[in-house]
C-alpha cells in the first residue's frame, strides 16, 4: 500500500503566497499528507487558516514550539515540517524541529543573519533529521538535464556564466501601500537581513549557476542600488563574479526593472559548448556546440540522460510549470525520506544546509563589497 | 470546515496516461477527495493499480457497473465520477452514472459514434447530475481571457479563424511497436471511432476556436489522410471552415508533422483585432488592435477581466502550465456542484454535453466530406 | 575591369513601391549601371521622375515601345529591362523587349491572365533572351538551404508542405482613400487579373513551397473570400492543396489578417525531418529530424551546402533583410547573363516563364475551384 | 538633376571585410559615386583590388598621402573619404584628409590610442570638414525610435541600463591560423589598441546606449579576462558602469561566448516604462509602460516620431538588416553634406569626434580599472 509523509507547515497562512505554493507542491506527486501547523504567528488567525485550508483543528498549533512538541509526541506525528515564514524566522523553528528528528523542508535563503546560518548548520549536522531548501528552480527538469550535460562535460572545460533575475515589482514603494505584505517584509532588513533583491531573488540566480555547473562561487565585486527614494535595502544589483575552476562571469539582479515578471535566465559556456535557460518558457534550453547548428532541448525531448532525474509527468509539449518544478523539490524530499533507491543520487540534487550557507556567504559577500566600493570580496572571508 | 468532493475513476490504471493527469488535476487545488476507481477493465489489473496509487481497496471495483451501484447505494459514496477510458467506453459507463445522480467528469471527445453521443445526450438531458468534458485547453487562464476580449467586443466583428494542432509522434507505425498503447487505442477505429488525428486533436482544435469566439462551427470542406501505410484511421487533416456569422477560416491538424510536440495554435481575426496564442507557451497571447502596436497578454498581467475566471495561482512571470490548465476543469467543476456564487458563469464556461455533440458533428462532418471529395458538409446535416 | 549589365527599367516612377526596391535591389551587389527608363506611363511623369532618380533624360522614354526600338538600336543600349508595372502591364512590354532580345526581368506574377501567361510564354520560348520573375523571397539564403536539404534528402520522402502569408493592409477600404495607389490597382481586377490575395501574396506563397520542394502544385480546393464589403478581388482565402509525388497541405492567405505586416511561413515535412521558415526574421529555419533534437540553421552558420548557392554577404547574427534577398535575384541574374560559371546551376534557381506559368495555373485553379463550391481544380485543366 | 557626392576610400582591398561593407551601404540609398581609392598598403594589391571593384586605375593611389593631394587638386576629386583600415591607421590619415578639408567616414573605434584621440580631435575642432563614426547600429531605424521615446520621456527617469555583446568566432586561438586577417589584426595591440573584445564590440554597446539614453558613461568598474591562451587582448569582459544622472547598469562582453553570433541586446529602464532590444532581429523592440501591456514596435509601424529620423525604405515585415542600418550613416552623412533641410537634426543623431573620443575613454577606463582590481574608474580622469 502506498505510504505518504505526514507533513507539518509553519507559516502559510491567510494573506501569505509561499505557503499555499508548498502545501500546492506537496499534493502535486501525492507524496505527502498535510495534518498539522503553525500557520501565522498571531494564534487566532492561525486558527481560521487551519479551517480555512480543512486542516483538523486539533492539529492547529498556536505556536510552533508547542506544534514540535506534541508533533513529536504522537505517534502519528508529523515526519517533515515546511518553513515558509519570512527569512528572520527560519533559523529558530528549524533547530526546533530537527532537535526533535523531525525533517525540515525550508524556504530560502537559508536565514537572514550570518550568525544564524552558522548555528542552524551546526543543529543540521548533529541532527538525524533531513534539512532541504526550496531552491525551487533546480526542479525544473530542463535545468537539471543541463546540470547532466555540464557533469557529462559536453560543454567542455566551463569558462564564463552569466545569470539574470529582473523582476519590476517593486518599481515604486509597494511597501507602503498597506496591501502588499510581501514588499513590507522583503524590504524590511529585520525581516529579510541584510539584503533585498539579492537576497530574495539574487540567491535563486546564483544557486542555479553553482547547481547546474557545480562550480562555487568564490568572489564578488558587487554594486548594489536602492533606486526607490526609502527603501530600506537594494532594489537592484550588479554583480561581477569568480567561480573556482577560473570561470567568471556576472549577475543582473533587480525588483524595479520595469515591465519584467520573473525574467530568470542563465546561460554557461565552455570551451565545447553553451546553453541556455528562461525560466518564462523553461520547457526548453539552447544547447550550443562548436562546429554544430544550435539545437533545442525539450522536457521530455531526445535529449535525456538518465540521471539528470528531471522527472517527467506529461509528454513534451504540454508545457510544465513553476508548481511542477517546485513538486519536484518535494517530491525528490519524500523518496529521500522514504530509501527509494536513487536515495543517495537525489541527495546530491536537493539543496541542503551546505548549500544554504554558501548562498548565505554570496548574499552577504555581495553586501560588504558593495559598501565596500565594489571591491572584490572572498566568500570565504565572510 | 473545508468540504471536499468525493471523486471515483473509471479507466486510468497502469499503463494510462490520461487517468494520472486527471488524478493530479484534481488534486492541485484540493477540492477533491480521490476515493473509489474501476482503474482497468481486467480485474486484476484495477486492483493492482488501485494499491499503486494508494486506494481503499474495498471501494476498487471489477467492473463500473458495480461500482456505480455499490457507491451510490453508500453515504460516503463517490459524488463524481472521472471516465478516463479509450472513446468507446465513455457512453456506456456516463449512462450509467448519470442514471444514479452521480457527476461525470469524462474525457474528450464525448463518445465514438454519432448514435453514442445522441444515446448520451438524452440521459444528460433528463439527469439531476452534471456532465462536463475535459477539454482542458479552455482552463487556460491566458485562452480565457482572450474569451473575455473577444466577447467584450475588442476585435470587432469576427472575420477568420484558424486553428493548428500537429504533432508527430505517430510518424511511424507506433500502433505496431507492441509499446505504445496511446497509439493502439488511438489508430483503432473500433475503440477510437471515425476519425484518427481529427477525433484526437482536431477536436480540442475546433472546441477551443468556439469557445473563444462564441461562435459554432456550420460547415467543413475536409482533405484527411492516412500517410503512415496500413494505418486505419487518417493520421492528418486540412480542414476548411464556416462559421457561424459568416467567419471562415481553416485547420491544419496532424499526427505525423514530424518533430512537433504539441504545437496547438489559435488565431482569431476580427475588423478590429486580432488574437494568437500558442499552448507550448500558454502564459501569453498576442493582442493586435488596429492603429495600435501589438501588446502582448500575460497570464495575470495587466490586461484582466474579472469575467474571464481564469484562475491564478502564481504570479505572472512564473509559468503554469498544462496541469494547472487541467485543473482548472477540474476546479470549476467543484464549484459548480459546491453552489459557488459563481456557478451560472461556470456552468458558461465548461464543456458539457451539447459542447461534447457539437464537437462529435465537426468530427464525423469531416470525415463525411473527406470521404466526398472534400465537399463542403453541413455539420447540422450530421 | 568589372563588367556591368546596362539596366532599363518599365514602370517605377513617382509613389510607386516595387520600382525603388528592384533598383535598390540592382545597385546592392554593383552588377548593373540603371541607364534607361519609361517610368510612367504618363510621359510628364515619366520625365518627372527620371530627374528625381538621376536618369540621364536623353533615355528617359515617353512609351516602352519607343524605349524598345532605341535602346535596341544604340550600341550602348540597355542588356536588361525591369518591368515593374501592375501585372496587366507586364506581357505586352516584356515582349517587346523580348523580341528585340533584350532580357527581362519582370514582377510577379507574369501576367494578369491566362491568355497572356501563354502568350508570352511563347515568345519567351523563342527568344533568345532570358525572362526572370522576381519570386524575391527565392533569393534569401536561408531559403536556398533549406532546398539544398530537401534536395540532399534530409527530410526523406516529403508528406506535407504547408504555407501561410497573411497581411492586414487591405482590413478596411484602402482603395477608396484616394491615397493608397497600391491597394488601388491590387483590388482591381483590370489590372490585377481574376485574383486579389491570391494573385498578390498567394503566388509568392506558392512559389516558396514549390522552390524549396521541387514539387508541382497539381489540384486545389479553395474558398476565396472578399471580406471588406465593395471589394471586387478576394481578399482572403483558405487552400487546401495536392502537389506532385503525394504530397498533400494547405494555404492560408489573407490581406484583412488585421496586424499582420508581412508574416509569410512555410514548413515542410517529411518522414524523417521537417524545416520551419519565417519571413519576417528570415536569417533562419528550424530543421527537425526523427530522433534528434531541433537544429538552428543560422544564414552563414554551420549548416550550409556548398551548392544551395545562398550568397552571404555579411556574417552570421547580423541580419541581412528582404532587400538582400530581391538583390540575390538581381545578382544571379547578371552571373547568368555574363556567363559566370555557375550559370546552369542558377539558371535551375530563377524563376523563369516555366515557373510564371505554373503559378498563373495556380491563381486561376483557386479563382475556379472557389467559384465552384471550392471542388477539387486540376491545375493542367487551366 | 540629382547630385551624388565623390566618394573615395583608405584600405578596403581584397581580403578585407569592413570595406566591402562600406560601399555596398554607400550604394543603397544612391547618393555617393565611389571614385578613388588607396585601397592597400601594399600597393599593388591596392592596384588589383581597384580593378576587381571597378575603379578608375587613374584614380586608383599607393597611399593615401597621395591620394589626398591628388584627389584634392582636381576639380572632381573626391568630397568625402571612407577609412576602413585596422584602428592604428585611422588617425594618420583622417588627419590627412581633414586637412585638405575633404570630409571623413571613418571605421571605430576612433583610434588605437588616446594621444591619437585626442590628436586626432583637435584637427576634427579645426577643420571645415565633417568627421562621422560609423557606428552604424545606431542607423537601425528602431534604435532610432527607441531614442525617440526616451527624449519624449515615455520611459521617464532612467535608473538602469543594460547592454550586452556576445560573440563566439574567437573561442580558440583564430589569429594563429593563418587564414583569419580579421582575427589577426583584432587581437594585435598594435593594430588594435589597448583593448581586444572591449573596443570592438564593447565600444559598439556603450555607443548605443549613449546614443539611446543621451546619457555619458561617466565610470566603471571592470573585469576583462584574456581566456585564449597566449593571446595579447583581452576577449571578455565584465563591466559595471555608472552613467550620468545617476543611471548605472552593466556590460557582458564577450569573443569567446560559445555559439553567439552577433548578438548585440540592450535594455533601457526608467521609473515609469522600459525598451529592449535585440540586434539579430533589430526591425522589433519591446516596450514595456508601468501599468500596460506590453507592446511590440516594428519598424515602420504604428508607433513612430517623427523625429526618430528613422528612414524605412519597404514597408514592416520585410525586414531590413544590418546592411540598411549601415546605410543610413552613409544616407545621412549624404543629407548633411548636401545641406538637407534637417541637416542640424541628423548632425545630432550621426556619431561624430566627440563621440569617438567618449568611447575611446570608455575603453581605456575599462582596461585601466581591469589592471587595478576592477577598481571604479572615472572616465575623465582617463
Amino acid at each position: 500500500m502506498k505510504r505518504k509523509l505526514r507533513l507539518g507547515m509553519v507559516g502559510g497562512g491567510q494573506g501569505a503566497f509561499i505557503g499555499a505554493v508548498h502545501r500546492l507542491a506537496a499534493r502535486i506527486d501525492d507524496k505527502y499528507e498535510f495534518v498539522a501547523g503553525c500557520l501565522s504567528s498571531t494564534p487566532e488567525k492561525a486558527k481560521e487558516s487551519a479551517k480555512e485550508i480543512g486542516l483538523d483543528l486539533s492539529r492547529s498549533y498556536p505556536d510552533f514550539k508547542t506544534m514540535a512538541e506534541e508533533e513529536s509526541k504522537r505517534e502519528d506525528g508529523i515526519e517533515v515540517v515546511s518553513i515558509v515564514t519570512p527569512n528572520h524566522m527560519h533559523a529558530i523553528p528549524a533547530i526546533e524541529f530537527l532537535n526533535k528528528n523531525i525533517h525540515v523542508i525550508c524556504d530560502k535563503p537559508m536565514t537572514s543573519t550570518m550568525d544564524e546560518a552558522h548555528e542552524l548548520m551546526k543543529v543540521i549536522d548533529s541532527s538525524k533529521a533531513h534539512f532541504f531548501l526550496t531552491h525551487n528552480y533546480s526542479g525544473y527538469p530542463v535545468i537539471r538535464e543541463m546540470r547532466a550535460l555540464v557533469k557529462n562535460g559536453e560543454l567542455g572545460k566551463l569558462r564564463i556564466v552569466k545569470g539574470s533575475y529582473l523582476q519590476g515589482w517593486l518599481g515604486s514603494k509597494e511597501e507602503d501601500t498597506g496591501s502588499n505584505k510581501q514588499a513590507e517584509w522583503r524590504t524590511d532588513p529585520k525581516r529579510s537581513g541584510a539584503a533585498g533583491s539579492v537576497g530574495d531573488i539574487g540567491s535563486h540566480t546564483m544557486h542555479l549557476l553553482e547547481f547546474v555547473t557545480g562550480l562555487k562561487c568564490e568572489a564578488v565585486a558587487a554594486d548594489l542600488t536602492t533606486f526607490v527614494p526609502g527603501r530600506q535595502l537594494d532594489d537592484d544589483a550588479s554583480i561581477m563574479i569568480r567561480m573556482s575552476e577560473n570561470v567568471k562571469g556576472n549577475l543582473s539582479i533587480s525588483q524595479i526593472a520595469t515591465g519584467q515578471e520573473n525574467n530568470l535566465t542563465i546561460s554557461i559556456y565552455g570551451e565545447k559548448g553553451a546553453l541556455h535557460w528562461a525560466q518564462e518558457n523553461p520547457n526548453y534550453a539552447r544547447l550550443s556546440i562548436v562546429g554544430s547548428a544550435d539545437k533545442i532541448i525539450t522536457r521530455g525531448g531526445v535529449i535525456q540522460h538518465e540521471d539528470s532525474f528531471g522527472s517527467i509527468r506529461i509528454p513534451p509539449g504540454h508545457p510544465e510549470g513553476y508548481l511542477e518544478g517546485f513538486a519536484q523539490i518535494y517530491s525528490d524530499a519524500a523518496d529521500i525520506l522514504l530509501d527509494h533507491k536513487n536515495k543517495n543520487k537525489l541527495l546530491e540534487l536537493l539543496p541542503n544546509g551546505e548549500t544554504g550557507l554558501q548562498i548565505m556567504k554570496f548574499i552577504n559577500a555581495s553586501v560588504n563589497s558593495s559598501k565596500n566600493n565594489s571591491s572584490w570580496t572572498d566568500l570565504n572571508a565572510i
